[in-house]
């Protein structure tokens, strides 16, 4: 198509999120291509932080707790959290680590669904997902019944009970059409348990519209919440009588300061609590939600989907022949805020990639992913990574014996 | 005892440990004995926040995980705990909250003693606990028995299977001797799960030698570990073997990068991870940590003993027939680190002192608790607390209407 570095810098002349770049901090020359696994710092956070560091724990101490309101906290970052995923703001919570609130939210839909005896899910699923799966499996005498994402839905029966998705794919980016599949497990006398993990910041989703039952995503990846951000647990209104999790600690309480002996949950949402939350962790996350409250989801998915093809579209032209093959669904549209490409060698490719600045990540068995957080990246840095990966490509860079070796991947 | 101010910065002249108070950030002027609910800020931690934030997070971003040892986390600041209750290193994790620790340790004390229908507890433990052990004798088909603390040993009997208590009594100080009581334990056939909150970083226990099975306790109280501090949790290593708990994510997984299809545990007590820790949390109560490894936990003790007795002896002598009547054992050898009164208006009480910076914590229905963490605080706060106690109680200002108003209390 003809693109050169001069048109990607005249996108990001004219690119009316441009402004969001300056409230990160980035390192210097580094083309961060992984804010799908941790999102990058904005500097708003950074304040926060050494807010509640000094001035709330350092002084405030003990009283912060109300003076500071840390104990709504939670509820409070879940209304923030809210419009983000098409939720009430009284619908969502944020506390927790995201593998955690899957346990409860299962929990809680196998509960609500005593006599069907499937938890249903699909391969593809990220591996903690089917791991918790079948812990409450075990704990409820359910049995967790695994196909592939395409058969979801024609593997709908009477015997499940709880049918339990991530909405985006975290190796492809494809997604699922979470209004007809949650329809359709509806119309099988089931519940819809999704996982937002790859949803959350990327793309806008409507859970309200969608029916969906319960939800939980990261705080940490798109949302830019820090390493670690608690996470986010969506219950719907409808459930809110009757859906209950069997970790029954104080903070879900009805009255947790009137030291009562019997566990009484309290209403809605806020009796998926459990203790303490991790406070630094919360507030840090609410700073970076409130940089989301400035920007328009659609105009983010607009950019986000011009970056994947932009991205896509260079690879294609300026790599044929190199064993790249798009992994993700072909129209931008159909795929999250991520574009990957499958090739054997995937995996020192990335490191080779790194080496010179390109940050992306690897999936099992032969994924190279790309992360466009379009808060902190340009269309320019489309251009230079490809450049960076042609040059990995043609210098065969990626067969040095140092970018072979294995670490750790999250 | 014709104590007097002077003598009092007398004492302070001669503290061992009058170093470490220049260790914390301290609001000028207060004199804060609520460090077992909140411990007050350590210069390092405040460093060491900043530095993950804009260091780790901010330049290494994704790369941290392999670079800033970010995964091992919860395993290190563990084997930095060890040394303070008496584990081994190998036996300690930090990550999650206190109630959740504490439903993971039940459930594997309750999966280990299959025939044993009965988890005791005492009347004056923390709601929380007792609430977590109702939420697992619900999921494990098991009932809650709660008898006095005195009666614990005696109500032994071959039903029982786990024996849950926690250590120092949050109201009044008191403490089970854990040797004695983890042997008749063990005697009648049970386990024992110590919950270790009022203990840790106030007094010196040692979980190995009293044979204890599991324990838990809390990071930001006397361990100063900030805002919801991560928990920590102890499994013995005789249990690491067969202990299980029933939330399996991937971050227990023997091999959580492999993403295989199917949990296995990982080795010890790793495998009471379940997610993504918190990590800004997590490594601020790691820089924690590293100024207790400085102290020696004898003459922590030896201070915190002489801090509650000056301060009792002081309430004594200067108001006889002022109502405060003691709460917590007389001799400071059996009490933990804080020393409780019990008043009638203890609540409005504890709020005028507040109000005059003197800060301490109402527990219900009557006590006025005052924690003397011995690594800020002086002789001289024992004195001038007691005079703003003085002030108080002649001046009736606890009747004030403003003091009576209640707010959150943790």
């Amino acid at each position: 198509m003809g693109t050169d570095r001069r048109a990607c810098l005249a996108l990001d002349e004219i690119d009316e999120l441009a402004w969001v770049r300056d409230e990160f901090e980035l390192p210097p020359g580094l083309i961060y291509l992984d804010g799908n696994s941790l999102g990058p710092l904005p500097r708003r956070v950074r304040r926060r932080v050494e807010q509640v560091v000094t001035e709330e724990w350092g002084q405030g101490l003990i009283r912060s707790w109300n003076d500071a309101e840390w104990f709504d906290a939670p509820m409070r970052v879940g209304r923030k959290m809210a419009p983000l995923i098409g939720a009430k703001p009284h619908e969502v919570v944020v506390v927790d680590s995201t593998s955690l609130n899957l346990f409860k939210v299962v929990a809680a839909a196998a509960r609500l669904t005593p006599g069907r005896p499937v938890i249903l899910s699909e391969t593809g699923n990220f591996p903690t997902d089917l791991y918790i799966a079948d812990g409450v499996a075990e704990l409820y005498g359910r049995e967790v019944r695994v196909v592939e994402s395409t058969a979801v839905v024609d593997s709908l029966d009477s015997d499940v009970g709880v049918v339990m998705l991530t909405h985006v794919d975290y190796r492809t980016g494809a997604y699922h059409d979470i209004d007809r599949v949650t329809a359709a497990i509806h119309d099988a006398g089931a519940l819809a348990v999704w996982d937002l993990a790859h949803t959350a910041g990327a793309m806008p989703v409507d859970l309200g519209a969608a029916g969906a039952d319960f939800a939980v995503g990261c705080g940490y990846k798109y949302l830019c919440g820090g390493p670690g951000a608690p996470s986010f647990l969506y219950v719907a209104e409808r459930w809110h009588d009757r859906a209950a999790q069997p970790i029954t600690g104080w903070h879900g309480h009805a009255r947790p300061f009137e030291f009562t002996r019997h566990y009484e949950p309290a209403a809605g949402v806020e009796r998926f609590r459990i203790g303490t939350p991790a406070l630094l962790s919360l507030l840090a996350f609410e700073a970076a939600l409130e940089l989301f409250e400035e920007v328009d989801m659609a105009d983010l998915r607009a950019k986000s989907m011009q970056l994947t093809q932009l991205f896509a579209d260079l690879v294609a032209e300026r790599l044929p022949g190199s064993g790249l093959e798009l992994a993700s669904p072909a129209d931008p549209a159909d795929r999250g805020g991520q574009v990957s490409f499958r090739h054997p060698d995937a995996y020192p490719l990335v490191q080779a990639l790194i080496a010179r600045g390109v940050v992306g990540d690897f999936r099992a068995p032969d994924i190279a992913r790309f992360g466009m957080a379009p808060l902190h990246l340009r269309y320019v840095d489309m251009w230079d990574a490809v450049e960076h990966l042609v040059a990995v490509v043609d210098g065969e860079e990626w067969r040095r014996p140092e970018f072979s070796q294995r670490g750790t991947v999250t």
